[in-house]
């Protein structure tokens, strides 16, 4: 099997059938009664998470055997390939558990550490956001934008301030004296509802690759900016910080306050 | 016009009409481009929520003329009635302005200052849980159920804990150390979830009437326990402290906890 340096529709295919794949694992499982484990990290974990990535794994061996595969929940496949599925199958598992209906299932497809395709799916609101590197991002099949504003009148969210160094929540609060308003969880979804024109900011740390890889070419293909805190793209190397704008100009004040830290 | 001292269907027939008014004027707003302004405590305010509400003002004015309104956006009326509607047009304004749809609409009828009538809707997701004192809480009609959970099992919610002082928030921190998860935001949202059996343990602090009265029936009528942390019921009164859980040995336990500050 050859590729082209580029994703074409083969890959944006088979991300749709995962997504397809994860949403009814997940469905069938959400506000249904769970077994609440505890990993290393204390974070829960449910059946329905391991479930989902097993599906979509099987889908990918069997399309793309000799692609990498890395997801949250299972060990590494071919991990030498330039090609690697980077997966989620529940972002946002406390949502999830709560029955909030902000989890979402994350598809990302790097090349050589770069993500060129994501798919960031809420399977009970049958919302679907998907772009390819270089495109446009789209939700159920229709172009979003992200709406440039200044951070004064920004929507700024965070998943949780509780991922953040002592320095990293100073620059945090700097941060957010500055924005209109601020909201705390929302996981992926807050970068969604950036593409989709309502959140002016994200900002993350300690985030892990299928925590992040998905959300690059929605953020961007929406017109948004999308880095690590120092401005480096971001790739499977990255370091765990995440700072999202609607537009260049809200990004260059975001990483003006959290350079500081 | 003469009342029982319990609600009728006359009552809860009139909380429907305001839900569908509200929720036709937060669905034509939602996700769309808002002005944020900021009130004197900084929360921001849209021309929605004055929106909803007034629309909400005008039905019960013209059903029940003589009942008092006491809403978040604007001045009381009949504040000597015995019969109090108590409204939240958008519970979880944050929620709203980054386009998660967990805000919603609350509605409460009080009398003698206890809540005897409890709405909340999510007009976007066209979700709506209604209960009556000593009724059953339903959810679009069907009977909804809190799951009894030992806190060690149970996901504890928080709109955040921003609002605590530092007591609180050492004992809000003992409290969330023995539950199995801890989601933050959510706002009304969380006893809705509590009262759907997903989530076993709400907390919260320094809310305002209109954020805490309709929460009280439904979650009462799902099997569920709610007072303010000192175990005393939930009135017009009350100073703003929230505990409410899935079950009564939950919620002594819960009470335990927040006893200690």
């Amino acid at each position: 099997m050859s590729h082209n340096e580029t994703t074409s529709s083969q890959e944006m295919a088979l991300a749709h059938v995962l997504a397809d794949a994860a949403g009814e694992v997940l469905r069938a499982r959400f506000r249904k009664p769970l077994n609440l484990e505890r990993k290393g990290d204390s974070s829960p974990v449910t059946e329905a998470d391991r479930a989902a990535e097993s599906a979509m794994a099987a889908l990918i061996r069997a399309r793309f055997p000799d692609h990498g595969i890395f997801g949250e929940e299972h060990a590494r496949e071919n991990a030498e390939s330039r090609w690697q599925w980077v997966l989620d199958p529940i972002d946002g598992t406390r949502a999830f558990l709560a029955g909030y209906p902000t989890f979402t299932t994350l598809i990302a497809l790097c090349l050589d550490g770069a993500p060129v395709l994501g798919v960031i799916d809420q399977p009970f609101l049958r919302e679907r956001w998907t772009a390819e590197a270089g495109g446009v991002t789209l939700l159920n099949g229709e172009r979003v934008r992200a709406q440039a504003r200044r951070l004064e009148d920004a929507v700024l969210a965070t998943t949780s301030s509780d991922y953040f160094t002592p320095a990293q929540a100073a620059a945090y609060a700097k941060l957010r004296a500055r924005c209109a308003s601020a909201i705390a969880g929302g996981d992926a979804y807050a970068s969604a509802m950036l593409a989709s024109g309502c959140v002016g900011a994200v900002v993350d740390a300690a985030l892990k690759p299928y925590d992040y890889c998905a959300l690059v070419p929605i953020v961007e293909g929406a017109g948004g900016v999308i880095t690590d805190w120092r401005g480096k793209p971001l790739t499977l190397d990255s370091d765990g910080s995440l700072a999202a704008a609607c537009c260049p100009e809200a990004h260059r004040a975001m990483l003006a306050e959290l350079g500081k830290q």
